[in-house]
């Protein structure tokens, strides 16, 4: 999700679906509880704002609330109990931007962390267990301690009209997602000038802060996973096979012709791009063409964005690559689950 | 442990002692491993200092990583899967004050959380899952992210010489450890005057700005444990008493007079207290005489420090007592026990 830079997914599901099996919930209240995981860990990311994310993972921190919401809604607790599920989760958030720079496994922990803690708070509020009623804006609470532009507004922004579950955007390119504008706009005109990698001299990719923070430590990416963090391999991939899968990443992401294009990249701060994010997240690129000519290219919404959404073959043959690549089911078996 | 204002005990030996029975450790190994975890957790501790404690519980936050040493130890991880299981444990530190505001659970929740995270952290780096290499003074690490005076000299301070286990205090009452100083510095000028509490018009404790940090908020406590961070009521039961201990907390804690005494007890704070803080633990009270008089009760060391610590006797009676408050031993299995 752009405004918040979190990705509710990977943790309300998990969350979510595990409690549903256990007590057997029925599809609608499955959804019902993702909807609301959704809502809560998304406002509570706007929340928290740009100067949390700039040390802190989002995902990790906003997402032991949005677990806790999911579950919570599951267990049916009431709006004690859910406040006070609140508390326990939020005085667990936790996820920091460190392990990027050592390549560490830590991302996926992150996730783990928040939807498990998620997951027992909302469990712990249903056995009477209480929690603090303002983790979120109290004097000792979330903000205080871990954001210095916090905004209470956003948490109740337009509340019952506004979804943020609409405005989340799919991933089209299997990469940290401060790498799709630039690899967008690149793609863009390569294409519309019938460009091979070979005629790129460089690539300047202007960008706002939260990529140069993110995006910044990776150099020389040791491993697939970073390189997914590397704006340079990214665009390196995306000018060869003109999409960054995983597969993609996998085979090729430290070939020669790869890493050569990757040290052609770099990022620059821009103002525009910048200051329209995180609700928009423009792409800007200047591409240096080896006969001397500057070419640049532009996307206002990067693929999977909701303004620029993918077509529902686009999610139907990325789901089954997934489950390909994970061997998480046959083909079959994903074709009957799409259709039923 | 007074420099860090961590509990390393409640972190510690839960992980460690779980840990030894699971893979059959020895008693040696398993006393080793606590103290490597204190050395890690009180260091770490330091090093976050007191803008840290401001906001955050420093025994859930910089516990994390006391148990993942414990544990490391005793899995006898190698120096890289210790710094691995560091970097796992420092991005899952987590523990806000807030819920002292409300008499919340949390307290209980966040060494819990220290203690199971660390202890999983150990385990990961064990199977090979890596960490951040700086989740203490990296960029985007602990300090950055929860610190504003961080001090990395903290980290090696005599390292090998200076042993921080043995600078660590025994509670002699059963309440939070910001109101022992002016506890026992009324105790000093009740039992030198041979006063009664109805002699005391009202007390003025002269304390360090974390005492009214944490023990601020809490201003008409309506739990027992709440009741062990009211400045007032550590001070209304200790005149009473003599001796604020679990007994006297849960049978007295919201009795009339308890209260009334309560009522006339406020924090200011000092200057001299408040610099020697957190190396230091001075306890000054003013007691307002009904008659008229003004007395000055000072303790430089609080019953417990290692300075002015509890009798092998002491330490026995108060083993005895924990074990029968909670059933958890009968008192001829606790001498055997102690006798060993």
């Amino acid at each position: 999700h752009n405004g918040s830079v979190f990705h509710p997914g990977t943790i309300v599901f998990p969350a979510a679906l595990a409690t549903a099996q256990a007590i057997g919930a029925s599809g609608r209240d499955l959804l019902v509880a993702a909807v609301a995981g959704y809502e809560v860990g998304i406002r509570v990311g706007e929340f928290l704002g740009r100067s949390h994310y700039k040390i802190f993972h989002t995902t990790g921190t906003a997402g032991t609330l949005a677990a806790a919401a999911a579950v919570g809604h599951l267990l049916k607790l009431n709006p004690s109990q859910m406040l006070h599920a609140f508390g326990s989760a939020g005085t667990q958030s936790a996820g920091l931007w460190e392990f990027l720079r050592d390549a560490a496994d830590s991302k996926q922990l992150h996730t783990a962390h928040a939807a498990s803690t998620g997951l027992m708070s909302a469990y712990l509020a249903k056995s009477g267990f209480t929690g603090a009623e303002h983790i979120l804006e109290g004097k000792q609470g979330l903000a205080a301690g871990m954001s210095s532009d916090s905004d209470p507004s956003k948490l109740i922004d337009r509340l019952g009209t506004r979804w943020t579950i609409a405005e989340t955007s799919f991933k089209y390119h299997a990469s940290c997602r401060h790498t799709h504008p630039a690899a967008d706009a690149l793609l863009q005109v390569m294409l519309k000038q019938d460009l091979k990698p070979s005629d790129i001299a460089k690539v300047e990719t202007l960008v706002h802060q939260g990529a140069i923070d993110v995006l910044g430590p990776v150099t020389d990416p040791t491993t697939v996973h970073q390189s997914k963090f590397s704006m340079g391999t990214v665009l390196a991939i995306v000018a060869h096979y003109q999409f960054a899968g995983l597969q993609e990443f996998d085979q090729h992401f430290h070939d020669q012709d790869i890493c050569s294009f990757r040290d052609r990249v770099t990022m620059v701060l821009d103002p525009e791009v910048d200051s329209a994010y995180p609700q928009s997240w423009i792409g800007k690129v200047k591409v240096y063409l080896n006969n001397g000519e500057v070419l640049e290219g532009r996307v206002d919404e990067p693929k999977g964005d909701p303004g620029n959404t993918l077509s529902r073959t686009e999610i139907t043959d990325k789901a089954m690559r997934l489950a390909a690549f994970s061997g998480g089911a046959s083909p079959s078996e994903m074709s009957a689950a799409i259709e039923r």
